[in-house]
């Protein structure tokens, strides 16, 4: 099978999502023991750090407690605060939409790549379109496994996630989602050269991963995929574009690779409740682990 | 107990999700049954409602299929779309934080309101110290109770939500959320009058709730609580201010409503993972319930 | 002379304003009699009409004096305030960018419009190119003409601008700036209909203006040109696409009428400083009559 | 006389704009001779300089070339293009209004300052109440002097400026703009040492000029005001507050240098048109100065 297209209906927009039917749901629900629950997501805010094209985030406030200090009216003694925040939707923790990346000009699914535009947004394949699910989560922990970060630019091919995985006792399945921790986020993450030379998975690693229908895939630095000086996204090709895997990335897995490591467990209960941003190319998203 | 100030010792900033403990997780992972997943979360974008005094919702993209309709290079065939995003924090589906809402010169728990300024945001009890919870959903179904949706102003006090639930079956448990369907999002969501004389809980129906060690509490309309004529929001005050619990704002109840009722059950595992946005005031939230 | 395309070199981005010499300035300053100076623009903030397809202005405080009331620092006694604004360009007073319109695959002067895109806006013929300019203003007075506001879809046309420039005993030089007084601003400003029929100049008297060699028009409503159920800009074709004369839209030319009424007189020194906006097809300009 | 409050009234937001009287503008106005116009602004854009605690200008597409290369319809033939723009006040050219900067409660003229808040911004001494106004401009040329920048945190005072004047045969009249060459934005501009350790007026020089009723004081660097390691900002304090003179900053003064090196002169007419943002505490203006 060379793509998704077609798989689910010429008018799919939900990708491999449609692979968490209700039987893996009810699976992944088994899984919880401890009851341990687990975000995955870094903080989004001024701070965050953000490459050099984007837009840093913003927060503005509204109307704060100063406004009552300066003698604003409390109505019944009520006061309140609340504020506008602006983010490019590829920053902090996020998944990236089906409409992210494209080759030619079709979208996944044979979506024309023409309803892309200022004026509406992605019409198709939008975030809106990416159904939240629950799903058995399976940790790759290449820092566990090798003691320390990936080094820049480290490649993780096939046989390391095979490895990894076949270590950790369990196979993938259908529906799946895949989370590989590479360390980049914890070793670089307030660091200037976090956006460059990331380690991540190989185009040979993202197509292992879409033949054996994963739901998800995520990773710990910025793009999901090894960068080098080479141009171009072939995993996000691959994954996004021919088989409508949407990728979660600027994951947090340092605190759940300590907690299954502690319990001996790489699998867990994972939740992915993306905000239906409607025409946007990508939303930031909490993934939550339940142990 | 008058409020829950000092409860989960002097710098707690969590509030009410502090009674979602692992075993009511653990619990409330035993209620899936069907796999089933509900976004209980309405689209948020452009079109979103918004009220007068807020910024309506924007997306602007910063590349899109037209830039290479115009000839941006595409280095390996790769092609990508991304957006930015703004949009107040009290807009479409979210939760109240903590620092939202206060009388006096305290937040919850006595934090000073005074950290909660233009230049850095509210430093206490900001939205990313929502951290995300897995519980035990209760739907108060009024609109299956009644028939239709709540007329405007309609006042929905402890008596209704006492027989709402032991009509359901069952009881408030420690931790769980209750969340209620008044209808007017459904009737109303299109319409100019949205953003006035909202059905929706009393105050005293806000302290019976806290009393019973709810964790979260929301419902379909803007503000939870019935609006009148009368200024002010007595509800926020006893359920964000006094006993920390978050509030839910614009969900969409319909399907869960339909699914439900499907089922015979009033009961469901409901997943609450906020957007860390830091120093804001409230965040974006797609609740999932699984069923 | 059907464009001014080539007229001044392969690459010239002014347009007409090229046609402000410094003759044309020197002798503009010399119309200068009493030192009476009067902005042409409207205020511009949160409260500034927009129609339904653009955004709203906004302005953030970054910090106010809130800050200093809940205990910010103030180093020597000193304590500041700043804020943030975000407005569509072509909100309140401005002048269209000869980016803003064009027909075909070429913007004025033969640019290509393949050159405006998401990533780097107008990279030909943006705001930037608008170099400020001090000439003549001739003030066609059209309310003053008929003794009030023209009526919603009145078509200006070459007669009618002829006519009163004829009595107020001038005629157009190279390098004017005219401005039309059609009294929408002053009788429907604060109107929800201000958005739509507005009276304003034909083609043809875009034609006949462009045939003068005037530098710059203007006008008191929202599009200079009149508008009715046909859809279409021809006027903004003609002038800003074929003949790269800048447009300002929104003026208030109340006090301008008023004040050139008592003096007996039509004409005026006009400053046109627009704010040079990188890539922007329109900017924010406070045009000023010194009398 | 130690402060301008109450000289204009107990109302007055103008401060000493005030000074520029029809007969100042008159006698302006007779300065043109070659009738050459400058822009004294630097581009605003994407690319602007902008410190670390401010938003860096943003520009967004709302309709590009792109949309069309796609499809958008184009009635009439006519297609267009806009965009919205977002910037904090105080980047690039900008003036700073008379709410900007204060010490105690009160803004200049004793206007309260518990009115600048979140919610209304300035609601006293907002950039809409900086009238434009055409006066005479007085350039203080230290880079012809010196014949070089001046070195960081060089100290401007009083008898600098008086040389500086009295070398160029004028002497400073009520009304006039005096705007510092010190050549930080040619030597620095596009360094990230810009935002730090500036050369610029003292304390002493800023009461100078106030003593000699000049109407604005402008510089080609970030703050007007010589910046070492010790915080505060008194000769704001002296202008802004106690006297009322707006600010010009990140001014372009090296063509205007050569032009009147050129010419032998010093003076010019000058045409300060800020662009009248409600409840702003500084607003991007193109000073523009003709010869």
């Amino acid at each position: 099978m060379t793509n998704n297209w077609g798989r689910w209906g010429a008018d799919d927009e939900a990708g491999a999502l449609n692979l968490v039917t209700t039987g893996v749901t009810r699976r992944a629900a088994g899984l919880v023991t401890t009851g341990q629950t687990l975000s995955l997501a870094q903080p989004l805010g001024p701070k965050t750090p953000a490459p050099g094209h984007r837009h840093q985030p913003a927060r503005f406030m509204n109307r704060d407690a100063g406004d009552y200090a300066l003698g604003a009216r409390t109505p019944g003694g009520f006061k309140f605060a609340e504020d506008t925040v602006q983010f490019a939707t590829h920053s902090g923790t996020h998944v990236d939409a089906l409409s992210h990346a494209w080759s030619g000009d079709e979208l996944y699914n044979g979506h024309s790549s023409a309803l892309t535009r200022s004026t509406q947004g992605a019409q198709r394949c939008g975030a809106e379109k990416l159904a939240p699910v629950a799903t058995r989560g399976i940790l790759v922990d290449l820092v566990r496994a090798s003691g320390e970060p990936l080094a820049p630019q480290t490649a993780v091919g096939p046989e390391d996630l095979e490895r990894g995985i076949s270590e950790a006792g369990v196979s993938v399945e259908p529906g799946d989602a895949v989370l590989v921790r590479t360390g980049w986020w914890e070793s670089k993450g307030s660091s200037d050269s976090y956006f460059a030379d990331e380690p991540g998975i190989t185009e040979e690693a993202a197509r292992w991963l879409a033949s054996r229908d994963v739901a998800l895939v995520g990773a710990d630095n910025y793009a999901v995929e090894q960068q080098s000086a080479e141009p171009g996204f072939p995993a996000h090709l691959v994954l996004l574009h021919q088989f409508g895997v949407p990728l979660i990335e600027n994951l947090n897995l340092a605190e759940l690779g300590e907690a299954l490591s502690v319990l001996g467990r790489s699998t867990f209960f994972l939740l992915f409740a993306p905000i239906p941003l409607v025409g946007s190319t990508g939303t930031p998203v909490t993934p939550v682990a339940v142990l």
